[in-house]
């Protein structure tokens, strides 16, 4: 029987692959750089290359191998395995699963890169085997993905789960990058957290943020954080005005699905306990009380292991059933 | 063959019944009124009751049904055919899918009876057969129902699908029977457009509205479309309030699903295109761009009828595999 499913999780500046077994553990990790130049022509061939390299290396082969899962930053015919559009990797409309397929000589399945981790947090992470499941990620950008009866949910134009675009806040918000004004990414991602400390830093030139600015140039989220743990209260205000929007956010997610979790990931989840407490707070205010009851939120398990483990999922449910 | 499906929708005044036959169209249709008395004890011996006579009066039995779908309002255990709560009919965990069953002596499945409304919309209304479905119910409340895959998203506690209670309004919101405050329902169901009318009726003396208020005593959501369709500016400016809230919150619901369809019914609905158009132009502003170009709003076309048709679909599907 064939023992190895691949999973790989594309990114702007680093791919990265994983040899994962039938119970979804990693068995072989690495990374390599994602070369996007000529608008992202050589991606597949240097992964399958990555593939067969680290397979020799092995002593393996495509004999043992299931086949290929891979998230992808962009939305995803699910059927066809199209990428409609990929900014920062210069695709639209690229046939990226029959050219994976192709380069690598194997099955191929793909997906939406926060789609695929929240499959990995249902799979081996904070989901838990939860069938109902909705993940968020917080990054550069702010991810969703959305599991119901444990099956990933990709709404008829592949946009579902756009979470980190629900307008977060109605009036008077943030440009985002989708072209609308007030989505949850404006004020909830990396980027978000520090545009909102940035608001009234210079009212609070006693907060340790100023003094960061002051003597660095810039803050980051995790400064908005380490500050806020520290009791700083221009930083626990900060937060607590992210918080307000996730909380927001998230209830009105939950009204609409009831999931039996909602997992918290990305870069900005590792600020862990106070970030979840403070979410918390808004969102047993704003869910509908069988939800709030019923609905837990959590951090992330998986870290970056999570989209590589969820691709490696789709690969077991789709090519082994 | 087996050729009727019976559909049953339990409204706390009356109960609607149906003989559907296995295309989906209603054969015999008829009403009785619901008996809530002592804790609603002899409400499902009152539909045994109703279903046998009928069949009789047609010359029919129970070996020619394939079974019983029962819409109730409150949250269901999909499983079980348990009702949570159904505060008007004064049930708590009340085991109905089993009482209802040894009554008519047919197989029965329960579900929440916005849900079925969402059922039928998608077998024979408005939702046309789209896998991917929402539908919105605006009467005395605010009711949702939510279909992924063909399938009903119940959520893990029944709780799937409780648009009315999502909060639209972040602050200084109305308080709404659940318990919360800024619901969907205190400012878009019949009894919110009419709060949402009276708030600055009486600056307002010009309006028709005010006229209506001071000749009756009281105004309707229906007087609030009707003096807005004849171009009244105050009646205008409420149905605008509604409609940002509707397309605002419908917008959030379509950025985490991307269905196919937002179906909107129930009384509230008749207004039709005026309703339609307006909350399209808050909709649009509001969904993330690709959900915009994909996602399609349209009114219910089934009525009254959507609960029982949906009903009857649910036995097909559940009784006939």
């Amino acid at each position: 029987m064939k023992k190895w499913l691949i999973g790989v999780d594309l990114g702007g500046t680093t791919t990265k692959l994983a040899f994962i077994n039938l119970d979804g553990e990693i068995v072989h990790k690495w990374e390599i750089p994602t070369d996007i130049s000529d608008k992202g022509v050589y991606i597949t061939e240097n992964i399958a290359k990555a593939i067969k390299a680290k397979l020799d290396e092995l002593g393996q082969t495509n004999a043992n191998v299931v086949g290929v899962g891979m998230g992808a930053p962009g939305a995803v015919d699910e059927n066809t395995g199209i990428i409609f559009e990929a900014v920062n990797l210069g695709w639209t409309n690229y046939p990226l699963q029959d050219k994976l397929s192709t380069a690598t000589g194997l099955p191929v399945v793909i997906e939406n890169d926060a789609n695929m981790a929240a499959l990995g947090e249902m799979w081996k992470g904070a989901g838990d085997g939860a069938k109902d499941l909705v993940c968020v990620t917080l990054g550069t950008g702010v991810g969703g993905g959305v599991i119901v009866n444990g099956n990933m949910v990709s709404g008829i134009s592949g946009a579902a789960g756009e979470i980190g675009h629900m307008t977060s806040v109605v009036e008077n918000g943030y440009a985002c990058n989708c072209g609308k004004t007030g989505c949850l990414e404006t004020v909830a991602s990396a980027t978000g957290i520090v545009r909102v400390a940035m608001e009234k830093i210079e009212s609070n030139p006693t907060s340790s943020l100023k003094k960061i600015l002051d003597e660095t140039g810039s803050i980051s989220a995790k400064d908005v954080v380490i500050c806020a743990e520290a009791g700083d209260e221009y930083a626990l205000s900060v937060l607590d005005q992210v918080c307000f929007y996730l909380g927001l956010t998230l209830a009105n997610v939950a009204n609409v699905l009831n999931p039996e979790k909602i997992v918290i990931g990305g870069g900005v989840s590792k600020a862990g306990d106070i970030l979840l407490n403070n979410i918390l707070k808004y969102f047993k205010k704003y869910a509908f009380i069988r939800v709030r009851e019923s609905t837990s939120i959590s951090i992330a398990t998986l870290g970056n292991d999570a989209g590589a483990i969820g691709a490696a999922w789709l690969v077991k449910n789709k090519f082994m059933k």
